[in-house]
């Protein structure tokens, strides 16, 4: 694993905020935590900035492309313009599915007419000049499941879903089997590619990606997502046909492009201890192609940046801030998987990622409610004024950090209003204007609180107990 | 001007409305236009039928394609199986453009990344594999009509404004030039392409299109329509390049495809005393090609339908209520032109025209309130439990009447709430899904009304005197 430590200008000139707040120790007491917290509830302005920044200045980022790798060019130099320490790039290779250019749909009979339509991410290409076929309807996963191996030979699936918004956004374990597991169901049977219904919650013209298949074992066929407003009409459709047979054409050029390089971004506050382990606040940087990627997930690193620059500013914490801006999580959690490879010998002591839009968190939950109750108790009600919930759930992390699971150590989640967040999700419509900054500040100030508290905390945050002095220990 | 009048196996099995209103008369009193309307607002099911249809079987029907042929065709069966009479197609030719397949936009420094495009009606194309060029911002109409001759030159123009949502829609006039004129003086100051920011409210990735320039002097350069997100993303590349240039790489490729024919489809309720003015109820056909024009204007002539069988319920109206489905009102309100040509030597008593989306009728104006004040108030009053409001504004019409304004006869505008249109006008997320079922039958019910009682107004619509016996004088 080579680290590449940026050494910029920028970094030189600007004074880190831990150097800051040392200056500002000898002439005035320090703010506390809970006012550095209550001042970014109304005048944060450090997360809009990385991800208006992101968004701008880089656009989409897929991973293994160009654009991912200007991204986290962009995303260290903007760390080291903020005082961030130790900033790396943690490169790792990993096979490439790109989306290609033509994306083409129509239904030719009996009720002739375009639809949008874009490429699930592992999708197969149609022949050049596409293919046309009978389209076999299916209401649900479960339907198409039911359907007798072979009987869509020749044939193009549909599937639909009824996913609706959730707080929680729990109906995308409903509706997601569509997406992850439908495609290459249909090839099992013998279809020549399906098109699903978006495995989204909004009615515009956006269709919505995401992975399917795997890498290992990827699809053949070309599989493809409506947009929810061509999926209910080509349901009226059938509705209408009277039985006559429904044919569509679909033209898809993506195509895998081999090994490319991806990578994760660290940066740090260091902490007064640096014996101690760490704690982790993670996001990922990488997007579809089809959107700059503002709420999945640009704002998720705005708001750990933030946070950690904010609890710099009560002083130098006693445990180190590591910040992972991971790479290449939409394709597949290639970053999260590198980074615990990389650095699963190096205990942390807690970990926690925002990567659920940017609405405002509703929810604390941890997973050592039950071995430190008493620093549980003391995070859910530091939040409780920002109207956060405590919870009785056990938290389990995201999918950035794969490295706190695999050490067995402490986790938070701080969960966000998901209710729009599946309007958005792997669409064009992933754009800056989504992102309300009232609620991102709200998440920066429940982050900064939260933070705060557990990067100077002596005793280990899993147990409540001394912290192990043996390294080798996982999760302290 | 032929008139190719339909006669379907449809129209043949089917009574008409009105006979089945003798059939009723026989048997049981007819019921009220009041109850017909009342009826209407909860449970008018015809003008979903008719824009779930026409979005559905149809599609996007641009004028001048194979499409929009369909779409008249579909429409003639539609109005014969629901019993009305005299249906025809009215064709017309008319010099015919169409869009491409080929809609791209990217920016190529100083951040390079895709931007989501699509042309405007009457672009030029550039030339294949598109062009670069360094972008000018300007941001108003008046900024760019203040920029001087030949300023642009090998320029791309980008042009911004800063429409609004209005209840009434009234943003569209000040935003509007940015589309209607802009593109021609660009090219007059030496632009090598033009892109705007679309001229409409919402913000999806959903560029809106419509004419700009016209036929007689058709655009030679490239005029392109950007979303909001993508606008507002451009414009904030502006502000963050520190003066550096921005380029953009532009590929579009639509084209005149020379004289092409449209048509108008009318159909009636025809009146028991056919000698006197009928009333005329409009609408478009027609759609843009990105989107199958549910709001605009499958909806209306839905709801015009709809009412014209409302009527029809309550017995054999007066006069015969004729409907006109305009053609070709997207691409330069041909169709409207056309009729006005054909008919104008054949007086109409009023006419109205729904074409402005689905959701509630909030006003009620007419033009002849001060010369027949006693039906004004009539229609106002009788509408006022559906929650219309007088006005005193007079009424001008739309584009589908122009045979009202060239016969300067009697107008009535049945003011819809605009809020909600400009989100939609012109972009791919016309759909039916955006029609709200409650507001389009309020629509049916106040049209209902509104035109029951002119079908049976005895007396000069437009002055309450005795209606002339001259056919050749106009408008009554």
């Amino acid at each position: 694993m080579k680290n590449m430590l940026l050494t910029t200008a920028a970094a030189l000139m600007l004074a880190s905020p831990i150097a800051l707040a040392a200056h500002d120790e000898a002439d005035a007491p320090l703010p506390t935590l809970e006012a550095v917290a209550d001042e970014a509830l109304t005048g944060d302005t450090v997360a809009w900035d990385f991800v208006e920044g992101v968004t701008t200045e880089v656009g989409p980022r897929q991973a293994g492309t160009e654009a991912e790798t200007r991204g986290r060019q962009w995303a260290m130099q903007w760390l080291a313009a903020h005082g961030f320490e130790n900033i790396a790039d943690e490169p790792f290779e990993m096979p490439t599915w790109v989306p290609g250019e033509t994306h083409k749909a129509a239904v030719t009979a009996p009720f002739p007419q375009p639809l949008v339509v874009q490429p699930l991410g592992g999708s197969g290409a149609t022949p050049a000049g596409g293919i046309e076929a009978e389209v076999i309807e299916f209401a649900s996963f479960a339907d198409l499941a039911a359907a007798s191996d072979g009987s869509l030979s020749g044939k193009i699936a549909y599937v639909s879903h009824e996913m609706r918004r959730a707080q929680d956004g729990s109906h995308y374990g409903f509706a997601g089997p569509v997406r992850w597991v439908a495609p290459t169901l249909a090839e099992q049977k013998g279809a020549v590619a399906i098109v699903i219904k978006s495995v989204g919650t909004d009615h515009h013209r956006n269709p919505h990606t995401g992975v399917t298949g795997s890498a290992d074992n990827p699809l053949t066929i070309p599989a493809a997502a409506l947009p929810l407003p061509d999926a209910e009409n080509l349901e009226r459709m059938f509705d209408r046909a009277d039985g006559r047979p429904i044919t569509m054409r679909l033209e898809l050029d993506p195509r895998w492009i081999g090994m490319q390089t991806s990578g994760n971004v660290v940066g740090e506050i260091v902490g007064r201890n640096p014996e101690l382990p760490p704690v982790l606040l993670a996001c990922h940087l990488d997007s579809w192609w089809n959107a700059p990627g503002a709420f999945d997930d640009g704002a998720g690193c705005g708001i750990i940046a933030a946070a950690a620059l904010n609890v710099a500013k009560t002083g130098q914490p006693l445990r180190t801030i590591r910040l992972l801006l991971a790479g290449a999580e939409e394709v597949g959690l290639w970053g999260s998987r590198a980074y615990s490879e990389a650095h699963i010998d190096e205990p942390i002591a807690v970990a926690f990622e925002s990567d659920f839009g940017a609405d405002r968190i509703w929810r604390f939950e941890s997973n050592f409610r039950q071995t430190n109750p008493d620093l549980h108790a003391r995070l859910a009600g530091a939040v409780a004024r920002f109207g956060v919930a405590n919870s009785t759930i056990t938290a389990t992390g995201g999918a950035d950090i794969n490295i706190a699971r695999d050490q067995g150590t402490a986790i938070i989640d701080l969960q966000q209003d998901g209710t729009r967040y599946f309007d958005l999700h792997h669409t064009p419509d992933d754009t800056l204007d989504k992102i309300d900054p009232v609620q991102l500040r709200q998440n920066v100030a429940v982050w900064t609180q939260v933070a705060g508290i557990l990067a100077n905390e002596p005793r280990s945050i899993q147990t409540g107990g001394p912290v192990p002095s043996a390294p080798a220990i996982m999760g302290e």
